[in-house]
């Protein structure tokens, strides 16, 4: 007798599932003007308030008007216009990189990165973003996962290891905190392995004039250091670039599979982040008005007792354990008008669902005073993380 | 003794390898106006020549006008507009899908949907496009590579095989060959499977109005039938979509990495996007003029002996052979002012370097002939591959 399967139904039961776990997910779409008109955005990675500048909306629409709406093929082939070459000569001197190699997305940055430098090995930092976990994946190598921010477990697991590559992110994109880069330089060059740091959300927010983390650790053009860099957040446009060496990057243009056979980034991207380029250096103290923001932010929840972290960057977590309980907290905020990201497993770990607030450098004081209502109302309704836990662990 | 290693040798080394084998690759900026301006462009994916469609570039600008330069987040934070939904509803509609989710390049729709369905076996043609090739080693399952278009093998692979996928390209990228979907979809159907049909080079050029292969071949609303489409080639912008039943759709809402944590398409590249469906409703003929020059361009190449294939769609390869002398028929094709893809290990097999030629819409008869005058001097100075390929094996 044949059965006769729904291959659907597999899928339907699996969605049943997180529906349980409390993991289903939404998408809710803004209308325009969204958060013009009373909502308080503390969710988006825009954070020098640049993604509505009518000077990268100008290098947009200029891009268009001049190049077209899209690339029209592999960057080898018909998607390299000058407006890519400019744009990379332009991120390369704004980080003090050798050189740069923009890609359409900082996903696929780090996947051809990754990928491409054909490592023997990658010790990679636990609380990497997911898409150099899938450059992990994707290198087909063996790779060791370290413990968040252990630089022993990193020279540890680098001993006797060839042609290793050390990845972590610059500034965690959950938990905001910062590597230890310096150290873990130190480590990688007394192995001969190479160090990529992915600076997405520390390019425009750490270091003087938002150049990077790298650059505020004296890392930047050390030649066994690479860097990726994502466009879509600080610089409010799409895409994503490695940097470094001149080696590195003709080995990126000959072998990285997601540059030589994906599209290259439609001109209208490259043209408001080379905008975006222009702004930070014309205003270099956006950077140190997101970091203070960012502890402005922390500091409420602190005082509150919720527990966060100290930010290096523009991302302040409040963590809230069961992911309900997290969705609540959203629910909560919106209330007050406030937007905020929610993380729950698998972006993170299980009973660390949180609130992610990211800081703009344009937020004011009476912006700050509704996050300290809507988290009031986030500890009322829902208490601290740790008295939770206490109780949890009572019961 | 201590040896201190550079890190970066090994690039080098390895560099000095492709370049040796001919395996090198330069980025060539175009410059404003280049295809405007005398260069006749077969090498880019712009089938329907819509990107400096004025209508494009106005949903373009609007759109960033409208909402900026940036998605600003994750589509599941707040990178979701009423763009992307609005989009995503025309996108469905078009190809007669049920429902759709746009992600930012077709390159990560790809790794999305064959990473989220969480196959217990995918099988996947030899043709493949690198992202699919790249979909199925993230898929962490069993792969089986079948020969190309060989629906017997794909059948045989799915024996006894549970949540299995079968994945292909509907055009080959290369090729230019159609995948046998209506065979496939049978054999896929009989065992209770799922079919990914990637329609990069397919929508917009294949089928009536350019729907689409699966259109064509009556597949468009089956249940078990999953499309990805990318907004870069016919729709002349940048982006990509997976298209499918409810089910599929909230899988890769809750767990497509490559949607979950990426940052959204920026508005300007779904505005454009959204414009060239417009285009492609208001005239239908377009893609049938597409399919009407590719024919000739590949009637032009068979007659001067040059092998090619009948195009399915808009793809027109001319198979060369050795890499060395790919390049030189596309300088040879330069030198008539004539810009043509060139394709060598690792896009195709070892021994089948091959020019690529692209047709457009709106190829006229001039063009035409330059294009007779570009492929007579690749004749005449390189001449056909079966000529040279007897002359090797007879050394």
């Amino acid at each position: 007798m044949i059965r006769r399967v729904d291959p659907l139904e597999r899928l339907t039961a699996a969605t049943r599932e997180r529906t349980a776990a409390g993991l289903r997910r939404t998408l809710r779409p803004r209308e325009p003007g969204h958060f013009q008109s009373g909502t308080l955005d503390l969710a988006s990675n825009d954070y020098l308030g640049l993604s509505r500048d009518p000077r990268l909306a100008e290098g947009a629409i200029e891009a268009v008007r001049t190049w077209g709406t899209g690339s029209t093929g592999s960057r080898l082939v018909t998607g390299t216009t000058g407006l890519h070459t400019a744009l990379e000569a332009r991120l390369a001197e704004f980080t003090c990189m050798p050189d740069a190699l923009v890609f359409s997305s900082g996903y696929l940055a780090n996947l051809g990165v990754l990928t491409a430098l054909r490592p023997g090995l990658i010790v990679s930092d636990q609380g990497n973003h997911a898409s150099l976990i899938d450059g992990c994946r994707l290198a087909r190598c063996p790779v060791v996962v370290t413990p968040h921010r252990d630089v022993a477990a990193v020279d540890a697991a680098l001993d006797g290891a060839r042609d290793a590559v050390v990845v972590t992110d610059a500034v965690f994109s959950v938990d905001g905190d910062l590597a230890p880069l310096r150290e873990l330089h130190a480590v990688v060059r007394s192995r001969g392995a190479l160090l990529v740091i992915d600076e997405a959300h520390a390019l425009g927010v750490v270091g003087p004039g938002g150049r990077g983390a790298a650059y505020a650790a004296g890392l930047a053009g050390e030649p066994d250091v690479i860097l990726t860099v994502t466009l879509s957040k600080s610089l409010a446009s799409q895409g994503g670039a490695v940097l470094g060496a001149p080696q590195v990057i003709e080995t990126m243009v000959d072998t990285a599979r997601s540059f030589v056979f994906d599209t290259g980034l439609a001109p209208a991207s490259a043209g408001a982040a080379a905008a975006a380029l222009d702004v930070l250096a014309a205003e270099p103290a956006l950077a140190e008005r997101a970091r203070d923001r960012a502890r402005r932010l922390a500091g409420i929840a602190d005082a509150l007792g919720l527990e966060t972290t100290s930010p290096a960057a523009a991302v302040v977590p409040v963590i809230i354990g069961d992911p309900h309980d997290a969705v609540r907290a959203a629910e909560i905020c919106s209330g007050y008008d406030v937007r905020v990201g929610c993380f729950r497993p698998p972006s993170v770990p299980y009973g660390r669902a949180c609130l992610r607030l990211t800081a703009r450098a344009s937020l004011d004081e009476a912006e700050l005073t509704t996050v300290t209502r809507a988290l009031t109302g986030v500890k009322e309704q829902i208490g601290p993380y740790s008295a939770r836990n206490a109780e949890a662990t009572r019961r």
